[in-house]
């Protein structure tokens, strides 16, 4: 069975409804929903006092019904009972401005008050609920990642740093604390980044990010522990947010659950989503890879929403497609925020399955028609690898950005998205893969402006070039250690011998000061004084205080090749370039001959290949089998309508074409 | 007689300029100053201690010169004694920061001894001033509209909530408290709008606004009491400041003033400055009718303040057509803020009657020249309506902007603004009238993204078409009810079945994202989704993912007619549309054949007809009677100097043009 | 000896790299270093208990070495233990929030705990090094300009004004407090201008700059008196940083320093930087000159920084030019931040002299470069004079921002550095002066919109003008007294007898409003209703609504003549104007026929002729003696490289060129 449904909150509708309810899920094919999340003033209205008969009838229509439970802990919105009683466990901006309750995660996690509350909620929840017939899984908090600074986070800061350096001497030196006079002589000196009067230090910024992500984690496996131990065997996972703003080392929570769920909300709508989308599927399937984990899109939208100033429904298909292309690279079904879209609150135009204008909607049919197709597929194994894989580092990205850098431009996710962007153009599967994880099962590996780089790290690349890999890397990689400070003696430091290169200096560009190159193309964001040491040119700086210095290198370290960028090549060029050195590497795309605009996404063992045609206009792909979706035969080629797709379970054993 | 002059702040000058005030204010024609404003500090220096010698002789000079006084209570600004003597009346943002003193309004409204010093200094002024001959009306306070999120406020917004609500079930529905966990067990648990983790409850941002304009009122009619009290027969009011920020239902607010009073500033020079006024004008005579009041421009500024970064002098001959556009409308006179600009304070540099070069000045020599007019003028009566109405509603407004709508681009104000502006160049005489008033004396009525609407209202509009009348909604009106609850089933809630359509979902457009039209004409910032279930397409969308699909519609309703728009029509093809509208409908322009930028109003009763020349070219009006201005006969046609205007009292009852 | 390093740090580096460090200083030259800056933490790891251990060794090593040691105290960055043991001593922002450590420049410089520790630390070092031979300089904490406003800085701020105004009823009228009731009767009343409702008061803000440089110069004081009082006979300063964000008042401080220090970071790349650094020395040899001082170039950057986003190294060559910029202006020296570039810390990517990469750098040679050529020069006097003055006043900068104004545009320093830049562009060498200072040596004076003028202010340019001097007013210039308050009957007030015009109202220009000028010129910014009394109209306004009237006056004012502007012409239009008038006025530039972006200085004295090619193209500029870079001889005429430079010493008392 394929997951399919949404987050259900019955909570904020009367009970006639529910029957509704699940007799439009029917209708749908969802066959399970997320109930509870934010339902905790309705569990538990006072300190205490518990209300799990609304729960208990919900459950039973759902069982009764067919359909599985996710069952969340509601911990991510404390009651405004609780923040009353316990004003310290509201959290604290670094201004010192304590939050008030009234919109959603409004809680310190290192108050404990707080933490005893979630317990205590999640043992009542486990106990209740643990052998509940129709529960599948258990969903803890929601979208971890809020931060606060008060004393109760201070104090936890201060354990964790004891944790990670032992003395304050290894602090000093890894913070570099005799800069500005920061120096520490006891650890209750040291605090959270707070309201300062100019520049941060940069160490302590990453690691409170660190202790923030361990800090969050420990919150989780807090509650994993209840649950366990009330209700063995079932498995326990909570929802992974994307976004800049999240504190949390997912590749590293991976491992802590089991299995692997995201919510995904491109940012932008068009092609731009369809992009994100194939990112974001690609990030989870490879934290779950790595972590031997199974994944699920655990939430999207049927709309789409931008950022803070607008919200716009999807094209039509575009729902189906989006849902396939999770599905394809493994996901174990399709979940969505949310079910019925509700009449108040903050995010009452947020896109639903059952929109505001009902059933008679476009939206509701499409959620039908995909509820049908999703029951005619079986979960399948994520996509063979390519033989390609973009390095991601959470600590890495954290470590990158903030005030004091030689330019606030060159941003770390941006970096990632245009590689993956341009490779997914391009056709090829792409895996993530850790900077210490063992890398010689790729072709080619990429590596955008990975700044902070631990030893381990350039011994595992430096290794896997010497054993015949392939490795391009992009300027501002390699800088910083893992305390993140400059390693010494020309940029890369970490790369310098690899690469064949020293970097004197970096030249930041303008946002609308384009630089020249020997090809023809242009770069922007970075440029660098660069001098070879091993290394050829592969392009050159054309015109400016760089004119003539190597812009683009190529290396022959040992039995491999080392490509570097020192400036953001345009997504042509970059698409050039990366393909050029994926196929000289041996890698392939998944299919040969694709237009652009069309994905296809071949899972390995012998699940279906999934075709997504993202572009306006019909298309014919070459194929053979049986069309999954239209249960027709196909020979030698499928079309596929404008926004349009097919499922092809392929006869023999593909062979890729000539 | 009409009130002319302006706020007169005496203490701010060495008496020895008090006699030339009075003589420059004698040779200008002034009638009527504001005395007091913001003189708190001045009148009681110390808690308790009163120093009233300087304004009995202020108070005598001008009675003495013929000038009426109209004299307010100082409330504004409490004086810093009262603020270091009662930290906790002192304001308090959302986010904590209690405000210090050094401004104006550093006072929390809701604080007890804030509202106790209020009504000892009112009682003081009412029981010393109550019987002055030179008393002509009371002035309390200064545009209400500050905002407080203190204890104190906590306590009264929970008080007001109870009164609203009665049972916390019923706030916690009207909220969707459910949503985000924020059902409220008790009522000390519902605090004012605090800065929190992520979006606030939207309802309970309106609710808010809704308190705080209550809340103001209160203090408002406290103080109006004790005037009353001591000073029978003495009109009371207070000015009301126009603007976004300003979280008072004005139309509410228009009951209780004896005569309704407002500020106006533009916030733009040129035409914008022109239309603005009208749109001024319009909404305080409409305020005023419904409430059945007479009405005053109590400040505006001899130059035009842009918000924030420039201030720039009215053009020459601007000051009087802005004064005329309001006379025209029936404001009982034409007050400025100020009559003396100021050496030091915060708006020194602010527009003055006399400026700081002093009355050697073109500002002077206009503001002489328009006493001069207004003497030979008396009160009129407001326009007679043309049939065409605005709908007006704060609390629509309140409930259509924030965080989590679908688009944070059509505001309610610029819509309304757009309308009007549109019929006003077009010569309609324009009303404003509330959602739930009598609607049956109008031919047409517009309702521009009219976000929530009550069942009343929609009962209202309802009865109105079907009763013959003509209608004009646009998109993002009847989407929610009085709770700011979505209404289901398909948008507009409110309006499906009069407008004969049934939307399903929104596409806001993108600010560089246009949308063309069947017509030729282009839509911006909204389109729709949108079906006919009874109405006709009168234009479609052309191109697009809503290609084909209508964008304007009309429905004979009964015995009337609805049209809707679900985009924004640019200027030229919404002034088409609502002319077109009006005309069918059978209303018609003050004037025919006016040149574009000319201005006609028409009193009702025998009043003059005003005709005003905003353009720089001169043209030639039809009219015959009096010029009031020249003195001059007037036979057919009047000529208008560029930027200039005539007053003409017409020989013979007005015969609308064929 | 001229001075020539940068500030070293050699506490955040392990001492085996102490020996290094020295050796590379010998081999570029460096005769001084700054040690000590920031560096309390480990100076005194916890309240008393000093480690001076470290320090000795680095002293003797660099004395051993020949290198001179400019020694800070260093207080401006209070260890972590003091902001814990005194948390009344971090300052507090005006919203109220207290800030934290982790950054520099943490504490209130009024609160009595950090002037005791200050005063401790710095006994502690005067005591200990007073008499060590490597001393050459006391450099007292760093960037003097934190603000604070918390109650310990209420309590100074009331002090300081009851010095300033003695009485109530006097500070009363000086700040226009009648105006909206911010009367005062009690000194206890009086506050730092904290967060408040509205607009702040324009002279309270004024005072509050005011006091915070004497309030900053009283820290200063204080420790100079104990350094003086152990090291009798070695030289006291502190380095002036330049911005608009420095609330000091530079030219009163250059009275209190031994040698006036600065910091130079021009805020662009290529000629902009030029400009600003040709603008800052002449700033500092002004303020030094007029105190009798001395002056230093104390801290630039091998490498210019943007404010904010981004940081680029200077371009080849400019790091010499630049540095030759100041010596030829006077600087005793050139000193950089920093000698060596960390590993680690909020600054680690500030350009250094031995950068990341290590001495095996364009930036280390062009170093040893510079330090050999500066080892072959002497100390030069500074610049003849010729007889072109600018006026600068910090406290009519202060005063003429803020809000409240008639446009927030027309910024002092932009005013200031374009009639610095049109001059310069021109060749000619300009001196600051302050408007009570004796101008009577002075050609031309130019007056760029010096909003606050004082009466004796007023007077001395009256002087100026009545015995033969010729002036240049622009607009905004003489509008209000010293008190901030408007002077009245016509601006500008404190000029309208001496300019023979009177002003009736500002017209401020939008950013993208031109206004046309009769001469064909445009203006921007700004623009006046402007009549001519006594002065004749050189450009009118064409076109809007000034069409016709003055825009650029003269006026022959008894033997002298003054110009006046009341737009801002851009460049060419102002330089011409400029130019024209020190032609007039007899002034001429430093050489005659120098191509455009090529700067001649010569020093007053025997100083050698300073050559600077600021552009990319090689020229020849006509000179005759020995150059010092090359010793070579130079007949006639020398050729300088693109962005090169030479330094000649003349053979013959220089004759003008015909």
């Amino acid at each position: 069975m394929l997951y399919y449904g949404g987050d259900y909150n019955p909570e904020q509708w009367p009970a006639e409804v529910w029957a509704d309810d699940v007799a439009l899920m029917r209708r749908a094919g969802v066959t399970a929903v997320t109930v509870g999340v934010f339902a905790w003033a309705r569990l538990e209205p006072a300190e205490g006092r518990y209300e799990f008969g609304w729960l208990d009838r919900v459950l039973g229509l759902l069982h009764r019904a067919g359909i599985r439970v996710v069952l969340a802990t509601p911990t991510a919105s404390p009651p405004p009972w609780f923040s009353l009683a316990h004003p310290d466990a509201l959290p604290v901006t670094a201004e010192g401005v304590r939050l008030c309750h009234g919109s959603r995660d409004t809680y310190c996690v290192s108050a404990p008050a707080y933490r005893a509350a979630c317990r205590r909620i999640a043992r009542a929840l486990a106990t209740r609920y643990g052998g509940h017939p129709a529960l599948e899984l258990w969903h803890v908090h929601n979208e971890y990642g809020t931060r606060c600074h008060c004393e109760h986070v201070a104090t936890a800061f201060q354990r964790w740093l004891e944790d990670r350096y032992d003395t304050l001497d290894r602090l000093n030196e890894a913070w570099s604390a005799a800069f500005w006079s920061q120096w520490y002589g006891d650890w209750a000196q040291v605090l959270p980044p707070r309201a300062t009067q100019y520049l941060p230090n940069p160490t302590q910024l990453l690691d409170f990010r660190r202790f923030l992500s361990d800090e969050l984690l420990a919150a989780f496996t807090e509650q994993r522990a209840i649950l366990r131990e009330f209700a063995p065997g079932v498995p326990v996972t909570t929802n992974f947010a994307l976004g800049d703003w999240v504190p949390v080392d997912h590749a590293r929570w991976a491992r802590e659950v089991d299995i692997v769920a995201i919510d995904h909300y491109p940012s932008a709508p068009g092609r731009t989503a369809d992009e994100e989308t194939a990112l974001a599927g690609d990030l989870a399937r490879s934290w779950a890879r790595a972590a031997g984990r199974p994944w699920l899109l655990m939430e999207q939208a049927p709309g789409v929403v931008y950022t803070g100033r607008r919200m716009v429904p999807k094209a039509p298909g575009q729902l189906a497609r989006h849902s396939l292309a999770h599905v394809a690279r493994g996901s174990r079904g399709v979940m969505f925020f949310q079910w019925r879209a509700p009449r108040g609150g903050a995010e009452r135009f947020h896109a639903a399955m059952v929109p505001h204008a009902g059933p008679e909607s476009r939206v509701y049919r499409e959620a039908c028609e995909l509820g049908a197709l999703l029951g005619r597929l079986s979960t399948v194994d994520e996509p063979a690898s390519a033989g390609v894989a973009i390095l991601w580092d959470a600590q890495s990205w954290w470590a990158g950005e903030g005030p004091g850098l030689p330019s606030a431009d060159p941003r770390y996710f941006d970096a990632v998205a245009a590689a993956h962007r341009v490779l997914w153009r391009a056709g090829f599967a792409i895996d993530f893969a850790g900077p210490e994880e063992d890398l010689s099962g790729y072709r080619l590996v990429v590596v955008p402006s990975l700044y902070l780089v631990t030893d381990a790290a350039a011994d595992n690349l430096r290794g896997y070039v010497a054993g015949g890999g392939h490795l391009v890397v992009s300027f501002f990689s390699g800088i910083a250690d893992a305390d993140a400070q400059v390693r010494l003696g020309g940029y890369p430091g970490a790369f310098r011998e690899l690469l064949g290169i020293r970097v004197e200096e970096f030249h930041p560009l303008a946002p609308d000061e384009p630089v020249a190159l020997s090809t023809g193309d242009s770069g922007s964001v970075w440029s660098e004084y660069l001098h070879l040491a091993g290394a050829e040119a592969v392009a050159s700086y054309a015109g400016g205080p760089l004119d003539g210095l190597p812009a683009v290198t190529r290396h022959g370290y040992r039995a491999g090749v080392a490509w570097y960028l020192s400036t953001r090549l345009d997504d042509t060029a970059h698409g050039r370039l990366l393909t050029g050195a994926a196929h000289a590497a041996g890698a392939a795309p998944v299919c040969a001959g694709l237009a652009d605009g069309v994905e296809a996404v071949r899972p390995s063992g012998d699940g279906p290949l999934f075709l997504l045609n993202h572009t306006d206009q019909p298309v014919t792909v070459p194929a053979s089998g049986v069309d999954l979706v239209t249960g027709r035969s196909v020979d030698g080629a499928v079309k596929l309508s404008a926004g349009g797709f097919a499922i092809v379970q392929e006869r023999s054993p593909h062979i890729d074409p000539p």
